[in-house]
């Protein structure tokens, strides 16, 4: 966990879709892990629905609930004034976009509706929030400087499915996924692009596979625990530097392909 | 162009987009070059404003041209109607899903609007048309054959631009196009995906990038001319094996990276 570490000394991080599974669990474990940052900032849908975050929040003074419908252009932009008057002149250092959904259909069930909802909320909504708080992710890194989460860093929570060079063979027989697979593929190639263009303001971005993790979304066959996934997701996420910007890195570190 | 010869002894060929540009070229190519397939159907959105197209008809008793308008669900199903009247008992050999359109969009400018807009048109579509288009081609080819355009093939038209690791460096500083980028790399995951799904009924899938063309789209800078760049599409496209299926490949016949 030497990367976790690197949390302690980031002054902000926010989380989108943390009302629960691997949002909730990033907020849980940046709140009680021993390197906690000096802000959480835990977007949810609904947050009065999501009882296990308002417990943290109630425990943990530095954790902060604000609401955000991801895929509401209006709601990105009340959540970016509401965070820009938490962080006030330190900026936002660490952005997770991590709010995502899986509408499962295969070639002969998908339709176009299907295509278009998942590809608004996991490839479109993490770019339209990032455009919002860029002028906080700015505010951050101007303070200069090595890249990563000590000074502005854009973390897109992606999947190995949205690999489309693995798309093949075994792998691809298991997960025929036509929304929530071409959703990431999109929201690799959203996630690259970004990269290009923060890069002059010394904002890190890049996307992260959390392995296939046991949650609502992952199911109860999954092999990795939300706590194992987050930890090692934490570990890698505050350990970032120059090399890994731009980068499709999974859970354990490695470099997929595209 | 030994492999475009290939097209002689293919009974049908469907393009989409075929009022102007890439699309209206290969048609042009393809009924003139002296190896025309059986039948060439042209689709357009609007067959009355494709004037060239008309009267490559009038000249061309092979011409086809049948109305589609490709996001709209009910015009994909009318369009099938017709074309399965069309080819009658022989089935569809090769669907060609070329319409494609580019929403110039940057950081700055682009909106949720245009990326969903893009990516319906780009890569929703060539995945609803050849759903609708199935039992067409899995008519053509249950006659059994290698895997190729004589028997059964689906060519999705996308673009360097959508490849994920050449967004990086001088290339990606030069083409910032959001929607356009992510719907090719979404493109490119539904072409795997249709692959892996295809390949029981013997129906070979792929995506090839034309090059950079002088049409509408590309621009007066760009180095090919629409019948420089169709001449060698249609070389590629009429020699795939069984080799190319699930591939990404240029109009040379090169393997891009994903």
């Amino acid at each position: 966990m030497s990367g976790a570490a690197n949390f302690r000394s980031c002054g902000s991080v926010l989380v989108t879709g943390a009302g629960r599974g691997l949002g909730l669990q990033i907020v849980q474990t940046l709140a009680s892990g021993g390197f906690a940052p000096g802000r959480i900032i835990a977007t949810a849908r609904d947050p009065g629905a999501a009882e296990t975050l308002q417990e943290l929040a109630k425990k943990h003074p530095n954790v902060h609930i604000v609401p955000l419908d991801v895929v509401s252009q209006e709601s990105i932009e009340q959540c970016a004034e509401e965070v820009g008057r938490l962080v006030g002149e330190d900026g936002l250092n660490c952005l997770i976009n991590n709010a995502g959904i899986n509408l499962v259909a295969d070639f002969h069930s998908v339709t176009a509706e299907k295509m278009m909802e998942n590809f608004h909320t996991n490839a479109v909504a993490p770019l339209m929030i990032t455009k919002a708080f860029l002028p906080l992710l700015k505010r951050a890194a101007s303070r200069g400087g090595a890249m990563g989460i000590r000074r502005a860093a854009v973390v897109n929570m992606t999947s190995l499915l949205g690999s489309v060079e693995l798309n093949w063979g075994e792998r691809a027989n298991n997960f025929k996924w036509y929304p929530y697979r071409t959703s990431k593929s999109a929201l690799n190639m959203v996630s690259r692009c970004m990269a290009v263009d923060l890069e002059p303001d010394g904002i890190l971005c890049m996307a992260i596979h959390p392995g296939w993790v046991r949650t609502d979304m992952g199911g109860s066959e999954a092999p990795l625990s939300p706590e194992e996934s987050i930890s090692s997701v934490l570990s890698v996420i505050g350990g970032l530097t120059e090399k890994d910007h731009g980068s499709f890195l999974n859970f354990t570190g490695e470099q997929l392909p595209w």
